[in-house]
């Protein structure tokens, strides 16, 4: 390798140090935007007068083309993708103009800054998958809100609830993942470009003008800050862990409902796959595989963590090696979000079998218990210790059954009737009382869930907006010059 | 162990098994928690008429008594905070009235909304630890920014900065490191308490009034996800890392500053320590420990992640496990800012050493390159790579070296002058012309990040009250039942 | 603090940073492997005539009284656990004499060694513990290793199995765990004693005899990578963590099988626990810890690594925060391995249940096309491509339905009988017949299993074995000089 | 997608979760030892009858056929490699033939066997290149066995010792890693063919004989173990932790010393890399990324850790995401060790500057201390004392000084001449009379450490032979059939 970043001082390494120093293989993912930010780089040159708009004009027609080469046509041999971009630059319009590109600018603002870039991209695409699973678990719940099936705790039966109200309970927890990746996308939102190597540039720049063509909310404050941090990638890894997290639990669940023993869902066969050698097999391997995936990502932000971790300022390669575990994560759970979507909106549910798991397990213990406080007026820790030694003896205790336990435990008289008893172990009757704010019972549940994903539906609008207007102010700033 | 929980449905227990389930030794965390939650739900329960006054007003008085007695005068026999402080309550005022604080509440909804009220409390403190760091940096950066020093890359010499500019990129990374604590705050502070066991209850509880009561901004609005989440934790943990990461970074700084080699800083007596058999030195202990800690809190991190990843809802008793994980990363993380806060405000820099390190290493050479393009007009490339062979013959380059490698190199003659070369090699020239936004030049820095310390301590302030507010509100409505 | 290190040297701290800066709250579990390091380091600085045997008496004496008034009597305002001891023993026999406890070691090596000799009781401890949980699994093996059950892939009903084959299938994952276990205790049985603090000494010690006095099999042979090093703990608490995730795969089996809907695994009352408000359920708690303690682990190993990475020779104070993770890891190991011996041996299997899992789900379909290949001369793929043809219709087919299968299928004419597929289909025939090497059907499964368990005994055996005699050593030495 | 293992079951599925579920892109890994694994099964299935000669003939030609083709030439379309490379002979032979490929084995017990095959070699693979980087250490350390430099702690200049005393402390941690891989490997290499699903088989096979054909040591001991524990990948990849985290100990040291400031170690060209725009500098880059990837290895573990905990037994399809981190853990911590053993070769070391850093610091304080204790009969304690109150005056003491600070101390005359005091405070007087065993003064330092390499040496040697050998007994028993 001998390339333009070398030449003057090294002599040339050989092929496996640099493999092992190259970058490239990962540089796809910033090639677009290390166009992007030079195409406003040089607009600001040019407008403040650092760069002729002869030179300038020539150096964003050379970005176009090297874009619309693609990637794959870059020289492969420079160290990464920026010598790389700068070299088709100057292959075509020559280094006296060409070599201008990288005024006022170092890697380190540059990379930077075509991480937040790409990060974005990656922040809004994550808020689209949440969305949609979103939207699938809020259609099939406004379905089976209705549908009985029992609640589990410590995978025992517990009470019953509704197929509606344990879907919307993702949802829920995927509104507050939605608001993590909005809240990580405030902060990478910010341009380091014009930090230069760490120390700014005694150029006259014009950092604001950058930031505002790229989208950018405003520029970085600290300009070694600005090349040396990579705490906004932490943050949106771990907001990517937040969303991968609740999809695995969601994943456990389809993945025990598909089982033979609670056998409430069946998978759509696109998202199922048999098995090599036992051909009666449906397996859940998409549910599986996200559940996997969780833990690519976690993988992916401890790499990040541990990699940033005791560096010293400013600029350390290690930092080269960070970037990955960026993509990875983002990879792992947005393409687990999607697939998700689709299991969700396609699997069936069995109402009838999802009912069955309300017939037994005693789950109308609680209610029972609930319903001894409120119509004899006995104490709840007393009603749960006779409920609990009912249980010890029948899962389907009768009004009787409650009398006779009561006289043996506390010595006295229950006035509990049939009916009143029968009423609080009826599954139906259980959910429907059970109407306290983001219960099964409460009738606002899909709604309110409806009207949360429509305001977040509304905030990604929005911030898309937002950078396709900074897209066509870039683009006519361009044209000016041009 | 024959507790009130399992005297009505299972046999004793070994003491093995007892220590092995028993959360009680991390339960002093959540303590006063409990007792505040308790409260808010009695007088609920009350104004709702589900417990008459009377009783209310008893349990009320017992609980009191029980915070007043204090978290070691529980009986630590209970499996855990919760059935010890209800057991206190019913040992006072009887099970008749001290069995129905337990009304319409589980210990799942208990707990999920005493870990976010002991939480908010870590979140509270981490800002404020936070902000006492930052304050040191700024006040030590106010006395610093015109003090030349080398910044490093790649822990080479790279370009002359001010020792105020390095302090300063760790405030600016701090004061992200605030905005993400305050973002997890809002998502911790949110009720879970009437989800019951997930299911919500057929008691007429009121979630907003309990909510409001307890200082909340809302009831989470699905029971089950109100009792299965723990992604609260989980954003605050990782907000708590990206504090560490931060933290170490600054730390591997400070240990490296304060080396014989390094030697610009000197740790005050009370930060440091010495050695059981090297009598002469005089270590960076504090600061080591902190960029240990860090681990720490990566490790807390990962216990709480992999511990949450697939479990099915609702509640599962791993959950025990992932709250301790929680408290440890905090600790770490809060105990490493506050005494950092005080390295900082105290250590001793030394503006010769400090400036020293400028005078080698040849860190003008980036000016010098960019003074080439203002001065001759060539490009940044072809000025980079003449430097860069100048870099190759000397590091304290002359005019004349530099025209005769230009001679060499490009085989042309260029234009420049002994001052130009000597005010562009000038460390404090240099630093002073690096006026960009952000660059240790700029005459804002000290000054912008003074406002964003007094913007983040309004942010705070106004927190705190908030809770204050809803304590009074609480004692209030304590006072009216009693 | 003032303590014996600092006099000289610094000045005054805080009580704060005293507080971040002491490790004494995690010191308890070094305090004895502290005195038998001094024990056996005066012995030989008696032997080599360094200390004179008269001050080693009076120092040996005063060891074991601070031993005998143990832990909780040292003065805690020291930093750590080492000059407590040293400051105790001075206190009781004067500086003169005590002052030379330190002679020719220093704090670095001397907790590396206290370390290892902690650790190695932790290892063998958990070997103990695997050996238990492996012979519960043996025992219940024996029993139920001709009890029919489905195997499940996908969490979906494949194939039937036994019980026994189950069980034993963690059984040879533990006998790795074990031998891991075996392999650090190796590397963590070598002294660093004698290292000092990374240099050696001039003092004409001998570190051999040290060594084997405290019972390691040799002194390490740098004294730099003595003190430095903890990849030693590291490869222990991964070992610990392969433990953990064996672990957690049983209990996740364990409480599935639990559950109402697989049914047929009851733990015994005093491994399960109840529930605060639905009082019929029984919650396999214990497994379900046992299976969060998995990630404890998980971070303990992370919190160890992130904490080594990227530290320079030779000792620096992060190391102190790196110790409490190796004890966090190997206690939440140890304590679920042993309550989950205590869960399997309890546990109430129901033979019946686990039957009929092999009745339903089609689980003899791979046997089936194994007996179309057999029998029929057909390639195994047609067969499998046949048999999901068939599962397509029906889960229980009749041999006239493979031929009519057969004939839509492939148009030709299967030579099957009834007799044939009835045989196939039968979940005992099938189990018989599955007699390969480590299959369900092999009769040497349960003596194989026996015969690794028996080894491994041996091999704990003798390693404790090793250790006494060197305790026994230890003493003759120390009542030599007395 | 329609392949062979879909057509009877399930309907296709669209592109998105084709993708998703597909390995291929990271199957190309165990490609080698899938046709391997197949050629094995297929000698066994037709010495024991199950597959005809003739048609195992043909299959083994298709295979060799297939392998000759490559990874590239596979249909892609297909799930995983498996089913690819079955695919590609059944083309090949036809499906009458071709499908008895797949005979008595499932995916999972080849997949599991195939991972274990590909593992094996990057052992190998690792034990190699930690030799090199091994072997590098010790030929410089001979170099400089007697070059004098400081030792750190806390990085405060400590004691003098010898720049072949402290490489060789790395070349000490490695001889351990390599042990960790070499136990890996014997856990690592035991075969799980003939598992088939997790029952076995009914087909009368050999894994003896597969086993031995492949080269493992003997068949896992039980089937529904062979297939679902991936134990010994997690030891692997922990092994390759131990490995990069030695590494980046080393790099920190490293980078430290390349610096300015230490300043005694230069990278060479081939090694180093320089800035875009600072041309000057000389960035030990390779070093930074092999800390780097440090990381990248526990994020590794980590992934594999997670995925691995609480998965049910026998298959879950997340072990599929599961493989991915193994190999990336592999590639960061052997590409780090090939590229530092390249570094550490051709690194200049100046041993001038190496030796001024034992100039100042008072680096023989401790040595002076111990002199103390030797001549004038002090406790050691007493004597640290004394230096230490000296340290506070002065780090270059005359005996007068020493003397002077006694009386004030201790109130007594101190019986120590300038001579010694002199001798005591120069480094190679110091060094050379710290001779204890593994220290710099140990002449037996070198020699040591290369009886250690070669032991290590032979030890892969035998390992690899083994291999070999048993791929030449699979070729004569394929020839046998052909």
């Amino acid at each position: 390798m001998t390339d333009i970043l070398r030449r003057g001082r090294l002599g040339a390494t050989d092929d496996e140090v640099d493999e092992f120093l190259s970058s490239f293989g990962s540089d796809r993912r910033i090639f677009d935007a290390d166009i992007e930010v030079g195409r406003a780089h040089v607009v600001m040159l040019a407008e403040r007068g650092i760069v002729s708009d002869d030179d300038a004009a020539a150096i964003l027609g050379a970005l176009e083309e090297v874009r619309d080469d693609g990637f794959d046509a870059l020289d492969d041999s420079h160290e990464d993708v920026h010598p790389a971009i700068e070299a088709a630059v100057v292959e075509r319009v020559g280094e006296d103009v060409g070599g201008r590109l990288h005024t006022a600018r170092s890697r380190n603002d540059e990379v930077a800054t075509c991480i937040r870039v790409a990060l974005r991209d990656e922040l809004l695409g994550a808020m689209r998958d949440v969305l949609a699973l979103r939207s699938a678990l809020v259609e099939r719940a406004e379905e089976t809100d209705d549908w009985l099936v029992s609640g589990y705790t410590h995978l025992q039966r517990a009470q019953p609830t509704t197929v509606g109200h344990h879907l919307l309970s993702y949802e829920a927890a995927l509104e507050r993942d939605f608001g993590r990746l909005t809240d990580a996308y405030r902060r990478v939102n910010e341009s380091p470009l014009g930090s230069a190597a760490f120390a700014g540039t005694s150029f006259g720049i014009d950092r604001e003008r950058t930031a505002a063509l790229l989208g950018f909310d405003a520029p970085t404050r600290n300009s070694m800050d600005g090349v040396a941090s990579r705490g906004f990638a932490l943050e949106a890894v771990a907001a990517s862990l937040n969303v991968a997290v609740t999809l695995s639990r969601l994943c456990e669940d389809l993945v025990l409902w598909s089982s033979h023993e609670f056998g409430f869902v069946e998978f759509d066969d696109a998202y199922a796959s048999t098995s090599s050698i036992m051909p009666q097999k449906k397996n859940p391997d998409t549910a599986e595989l996200a559940r996997g995936k969780t833990a690519t990502v976690q993988g992916a932000l401890n790499g990040l963590a541990s990699n940033l971790k005791g560096l010293p300022a400013a600029y350390n390669r290690d930092l080269q090696e960070a970037t990955g575990h960026v993509w990875d994560g983002f990879d792992a759970a947005r393409g687990s979000a999607r697939v998700l979507a689709g299991v969700v909106e396609t699997a069936e549910f069995d109402r009838e079998a999802a009912r069955e798991t309300t017939e037994s397990g005693f789950v109308g213990a609680t209610e029972l218990a609930d319903t001894l406080v409120r119509e004899t007026g006995i104490a709840f820790r007393t009603a749960h210790h006779l409920v609990g030694a009912v249980a010890r003896e029948t899962e389907t205790p009768t009004a009787e059954d409650v009398r006779e336990t009561a006289r043996e435990v506390t010595g006295e008289e229950l006035g509990i009737d049939d009916e009143t008893v029968e009423r609080a172990l009826d599954p139906r009757g259980c959910v429907d009382s059970h109407d306290s704010y983001g219960a099964p019972g409460d009738d606002g549940l899909v709604s309110e869930a409806r009207d949360a994903l429509e305001r977040d539906m509304d905030t990604l609008n929005s911030l898309e907006e937002d950078l396709e207007l900074s897209e066509e102010r870039l683009d006519e700033a361009v044209e000016e010059i041009k």
